[in-house]
This record gives structure tokens, C-alpha cells and sequence, in this order.
């Protein structure tokens, strides 16, 4: 289906920019630019492909999506600036590839013959852990962890409505369009109107020891 | 053997504790919390198997376990205070799940004929490494790596009697009985009497160069 | 070829004595000392195995490797003030051991028949990413990533000079030489006088949100 091959492209290259736009602010050269954007650009699809023993990986077989990412990384470092001001318009875009990652992660592991809780859980982390990948690189807690806009509970929402419709037997296309729809949408509210979820109360006085 | 069911059952549930303590020390939200609650679980066994290349992973093959976890990581928000002061009672249960899983990945290995030093590496990688990755994405030093009550030290002690007992034929059941009870009473001890590693002497004057 | 066996080893030696400069300066136990000194002696060439789904991986299959590793973690503990003076000795066997680990982390993904551009990121992956891994468990911003003096663009060119020679059908030899050479080359030069790729400017005011 050509529109799915065109939202994987624009997933990619909005992934990358995230990416470029968070090893700037670390002051990264050229070298860490390109590793932060490949990591949260290729790192959910890279840990479902490890987890279910997919091969080649996602990237290794299809070479010009690094490629893509090599060039953004290369040619974004002037217009860094720039590109943070357009973030805004990058919502959309961005909700709609981690929503595809989603579900496609969820449709490889319910293939492998997973059971639906971890197909599930492996089409969260396809679509959203690139970006906690690019935290960790970065030296912070991911940002998909501590309370901001909702991104994962989308894509698990979205996952299940997927999932569902596949259990009526509903068409394919029908299913991957109402998963899409659900993901975007929450998600599009959720930062819109700042829905996030509570914090879990910190526990006071250090570090728990290790048991 | 039903009982190490039971042990195998009681160290997820331990660990996925010890995430959520660790998680609600961040202030992160129920996906944060079950992200590390996950890691800490099961991030050891995850790395033995995609070393020795072992398919399907721990948490694929058995989905009750991560149900488990995510059903601890919803329902404990609201007590973690009470968690945390009763967390010295999981002492004793920690260390027997650490040992098992240690001398479970330790015959893992050997079964995939590897050197007896590299089976014991990824025992105690299998036992303690899900504490690392709870500690990476926590943004902290791991506390495994830094002077506290020994820990890796007991899992690699008790793989190491482990294999010597196997080595000399003894029934697998004693082997493991005693590899069990080597980890289980140095862990206890060293928590006890805060036995520690030395402190590598800290070079002063900032990071090394990359050389 | 028995010289490329011998800066094999050196190249695992001068890493792991890398590491436990790194964990030195963190104040880590003889067990983090170890982790790291693992980390970035084996850290590249692990991911390189994953992603290729290489068996057994490097170190499983080369069991003294981890041994020796583990010698030199064991050791160095009341030395590490007099390594740490020497380390500007170590310039020159660390270029060779990561201009090595590139080339081979290339050979081996041109055989699993991987496009060009990815078996030369394969190959910087594995020559430079044991030094990341190091740096991200003792909670630093990889300074593979920030303006320091090239490194990974060594690797990236070397590579490139050694499929180009292979691309003409030179013997593999003589690709390897000169694969070898330019790396070192370029990697001591750029330590002597201090090269460095420019910093993509950093973008003012806070983290960017998730999007």
C-alpha cells in the first residue's frame, strides 16, 4: 500500500529531526548528531527486530533509510534554529509515523505468534522507545517516562483497537485505519490539552538501596 | 521441580518492586514506572538470551510474567511509601531470586557449550544486570558498580560452586541446592555486615580523554 | 595472519585499560571496573554481532578475551594513578586496535551481503561504540558525540578507503594496509593537533518537548 510506504519515509525523517534537534541542545558535533537522530529514528524498530529475532534488521534492509538520516544530520547542523521554531507543525507528522510504527510493530509480533498482551507491548516500544533510546544517549530520564503529554498510552490504546478489530474479523485496512485514527487523535489531544498521567509519588531520602 | 516455579515467580515480582521503588524515586508516571519495573525484571535474562541467541526471550515465551509486572506497576502508585518501608522484608527473597536466575542462566549457557568462565559471566549478568538497566534509564550510576553490600560477587561465587559440584558429577539437584544457598547466605551476610568492594582510587582531574 | 591476531589482542587490552580508567573516575568497585573495561573492550563488537545476528558472539566464541579482561580489571586497582600517567603511551595502540575493529566490523558485514554504506557504519559501530556504551554506564554524554578529536571520522574514512580498494579488486591485504594506515594516520594526527568537528549549536531554553 504506497500511502504506508510514504508515512514510513516522513516517520523516519521527523524522527531524525527529533533527534538532530536533541543532540543539539548537548552541544553534539556532527558525529553524536547522526547517532542520537539513528537511534531514535531506527531504536524501537531495532529492539522489536533483536526481540523477535527478525532478520536483517529493519535498517540493514533498507539501507536508504539511514542514508536519509545520515543526509538530514549532515545538512540540518545551520538551520538547527530554524528547525526547533517549525517543531509545532511536526506534531502531526509525528503522531502519525510512531502510530504506524505501532502497529506495525504489533502486526510482526502477533505474525511471530506472540501473545496479544506482549505484541502489544512490542509495538509500544516499535513506535515510541527510539526517543528513549535518544534520552539515554543523551544523559537524561527519558521524557517518555516522567509526566508530559501522553505518547505510549496512546499507542497502546491504538494497539488494542487494532488488535480488536482483528479479532471481529474486520478487514485489514479497516483495522490498521481505525488503529491510526485512535493513535493520532489521543495523541493530538493529549498535547493539545496537556492530558498526562500523575506522577508516582517520589520516595523521600535518596537513592532506594539496592535491597 | 515445583518449587523453583515458585522461586522463579517470586523473583519477578521482587524485581518489578525494587523498579517501582526505583522509578518513583524519578517522580515518572504508571508508564515509566512499568518500563522500569520491566528492565529491572527481566533485562538480565533479555541480554543472556540475545547473547546465547535464544529464542523465543524469557518474557516472550512466558507473557503471564511481563502481565505480572504490568499489573504490579497499575496497582502500586498509590502505596509506594508503604512499599518502601517494608522493603528490607524482600531482602531474603531478592537474594534467592537473584540466585536462581544466576544459576539459571548459568546452565543456559553451558547447555549452548560455552566456556565455564563465560557461563558464569552470563549468570551473574542474567542475576544482576536487570538492576543496571533500571539504573541506566534512571539516569543514575549503577549502584552495582559502585562500593555497596556485594552482590555480583555472591552470584559469581555461587555459580562458580555451582559448576565445581556439576563437575564432579553430584546430582543437578544438589548442585543447584548448594550454588542457591552459597548466594543466598553471602548476599545476606555482606547486606548484614555491609561488606564492600574497595573503591578503584578515583583519578583526579576530570574523564579521561578518549586517549 | 598472525600480526592481525597480535593487534587483536592489543586492541582488547588497551580498551579494557581505557575502561577501567573510566570507572576509575567514577569510584567504582573492582566489579564496575570490570563491567566497563567489558563494556568498551567488547561493547562495539557485541552490537555488530546482534545486528548481524552473528553466532556465537566474539566473546563466547574467544573465551580468553573476557579472561584477560578480567585479569586487568583484577590487577590494575592500586595501579591506577601511574596507568593513568601513561595513557599518552596508549595513543598509538588504541588508533590500531579501533582502525581493526573497523575494518573487521566492515569485512564481516559486506559478507552478510549488507549495503556498503551500512557495513562501513557497522564497522565505525564496531571500532568506537565499546567507548559510548563505557561512558553511557557511568553517566556521561558519550564523548565519541561531542567535539573531541576525531575519532569516528577516522573510522567512517578508513572504512571507505578499504572497500574502495577491495571495489578496484586489490588483494584484500593490501586494502587492509591501507584501510589501517589512513585511520591511524588520521586519528593521531587529529589528537595532535587537536581536530575536532564544530559543535551543532545548541538550542537555548530547556529540553525540546517530546514533540
Amino acid at each position: 500500500m504506497t500511502y504506508l510506504v510514504i508515512i514510513e519515509y516522513m516517520a523516519v525523517i521527523v524522527a531524525a529531526i527529533y533527534g538532530v534537534l536533541l543532540a543539539a541542545r548537548k552541544g553534539m558535533d556532527i558525529m553524536g548528531v547522526f547517532a542520537v537522530a539513528f537511534a531514535v529514528a531506527f531504536g524501537g524498530g531495532t529492539l522489536r527486530d533483536l526481540f523477535l529475532d527478525r532478520t536483517p534488521l529493519f535498517w540493514i534492509g533498507n539501507p536508504h533509510y539511514p542514508m536519509i538520516v545520515f543526509g538530514i544530520s549532515l545538512l540540518s547542523g545551520p538551520f538547527v534554529h530554524h528547525i526547533a521554531r517549525i517543531r509545532p507543525l511536526l506534531l502531526l507528522p509525528d503522531a502519525l509515523g510512531m502510530a504506524l510504527f505501532t502497529l506495525i510493530g504489533t502486526a510482526y509480533a502477533m505474525e511471530s505468534g506472540t501473545h496479544p498482551f506482549v505484541a502489544v507491548m512490542l509495538g509500544v516500544i516499535t513506535g515510541t522507545f527510539g526517543g528513549v533510546l535518544g534520552d539515554v544517549i543523551c544523559n537524561e530520564v527519558p521524557s517518555l517516562f516522567v509526566p508530559s503529554p501522553l505518547n505510549a498510552t496512546c499507542a497502546f490504546t491504538g494497539a488494542w483497537v487494532y488488535l480488536g478489530m482483528q479479532h471481529f474479523a474486520l478487514p485489514e485496512r479497516y483495522a490498521l485505519l481505525a488503529g491510526l485514527s485512535v493513535i493520532v487523535a489521543f495523541r493530538v489531544a493529549a498535547v493539545r490539552w496537556n492530558w498526562t498521567l500523575p506522577a508516582v509519588r517520589e520516595v523521600r531520602g535518596g537513592k532506594p538501596p539496592s535491597i
